[in-house]
């Protein structure tokens, strides 16, 4: 097996050796963001939408990062080819940095890591069940590193034989914990949640296939309007559009993937196809 | 300056070397709890307390703890003993430990670490000053890592002058990231709120003073219980009571600590001096 390396603070070292001091700001108080891509073949997929939002999320949770978004992926492109792992997902992280008190902001800590990933450009032909739960994240346009409330969840999800969970608050429908929700209507429209949830790089690319002439539509819906959804299905980074035919123990439709969710996975598998 | 240990998984080793491996689930999901305690010549205060909640916590927060209490208090002993800092705050913290996949649970890292704590048996004759906003913790019962909102919300505190934040939601009030919220009423009824916030150690234990004949009730109030109030405190391990003597500008009362916070204050204080 290759080395694995990881960017550390300014030098790349092995992964295995990897640590952050115990001071660290994500170790006291959780606090950090972060943002996560992959590569095929080597490179990498809509790294400028991925790395848009990580200078946001930084920007907004008070957290400077001193390399500029073009040093940062020379960085990028260098680990790439010092690990070379051709198809790969590529985490970039920065903490709270090393607070003298445990709680005050310090010179945040960047790390970059990357690991084997198994990319399937064809849609999963079974689709999967969600349970739903009521829960709004907080700071929810910022990929920070607050995932509490899903990883807390993971007994109930398993409990009630679910693969993932959905949450809702004050009555509208809003994310997956690592994923975005679509919802398609008895008029075929194509929508997704507007306000309180994370604005995925996926979710951002699957909805420019709305000039395919696919309505597609961003605005907030309700649990009713899931329970009479046509189809159904979430988008991620790792998952590219995967059908959702279950949800709170309710088949969608027919409980397999519907045919517009089929189509706009193929359309979407043909843009990802295209980067290379 | 003596040497500082920390005690992690399942060894006393020097402070500054202690560390994490990047896998773990603080740093890649801020997912752990904590409690702290302080020490006042060399001996624990409300240890039982703390040792109760934290096992508490972290059953909850489904965190396996291989140590008995009696295991974990012989550890705090020891690291107390090889510290020798008399006066001092003590931090347990419980990690969701090297996730293989940075997101599934894996054996928990426990850290034990020491500082020195400049503990005051005296109130603060000024008093502090507190601005509103609008939040509900998540998992608000269990004492995790999560401080997100309360260092997200640093800025706004020192642009509004305040030196802390006080959370309501759905039009109660709450409490302060670190400290419970205590209201005196026009009745003279000393009032915190029930559901929704931290259960503090020093607020359970100021609530046990309601049996020296003041009336001290656990029951959830409202904003403008709070615009009406005659004096205010907050509760906490390094604060005790601290009078609060103005809430988003206005004052509580006319701005100095009130008469009932201070007497409280002086009977929290002998309550605390017996136990040495």
């Amino acid at each position: 097996m290759n080395l694995n390396y990881v960017f550390i603070n300014n030098a790349f070292i092995e992964a295995q050796k990897a640590t952050l001091y115990i001071a660290d700001l994500s170790i006291q108080r959780g606090y950090g963001i972060f943002d996560f891509f992959k590569t095929l073949n080597g490179k990498p997929l809509f790294l400028e939408d991925h790395l848009e939002r990580f200078y946001n999320s930084a920007s907004k949770m008070h957290l400077p990062i001193t390399y500029s978004p073009a040093q940062l992926q020379d960085l990028l492109y260098t680990l790439i080819g010092k690990n070379n792992i051709p198809d790969s997902g590529i985490r970039v992280t920065l903490t709270g940095g090393y607070a003298t008190d445990g709680y005050t902001l310090a010179s945040p800590n960047l790390i970059i890591t990357q690991q084997p990933l198994t990319v399937n450009l064809a849609m999963d032909p079974v689709g999967i069940s969600l349970v739903t739960y009521p829960y709004q994240r907080q700071l929810a346009e910022i990929k920070t590193l607050d995932y509490l409330m899903a990883i807390w969840l993971q007994p109930l999800i398993k409990e009630q034989h679910a693969d993932d969970v959905l949450y809702h608050a004050d009555g509208y429908v809003k994310e997956c914990p690592r994923a975005n929700f679509f919802l398609i209507n008895q008029d075929n429209e194509i929508i997704t949640a507007q306000n309180g949830i994370l604005k995925g790089v996926t979710r951002k690319n699957v909805m420019k296939l709305g000039h395919s002439g696919y309505k597609i539509e961003e605005r907030d819906f309700s649990l009713e309007d899931l329970r009479n959804a046509r189809e159904a299905f979430i988008t991620s980074t790792t998952k590219h559009i995967l059908p959702v035919v279950k949800i709170d123990g309710c088949l969608i439709g027919d409980g397999k993937p519907g045919i517009l969710t089929t189509r706009l996975s193929a359309l979407f598998l043909d843009h990802v196809r295209q980067q290379f």
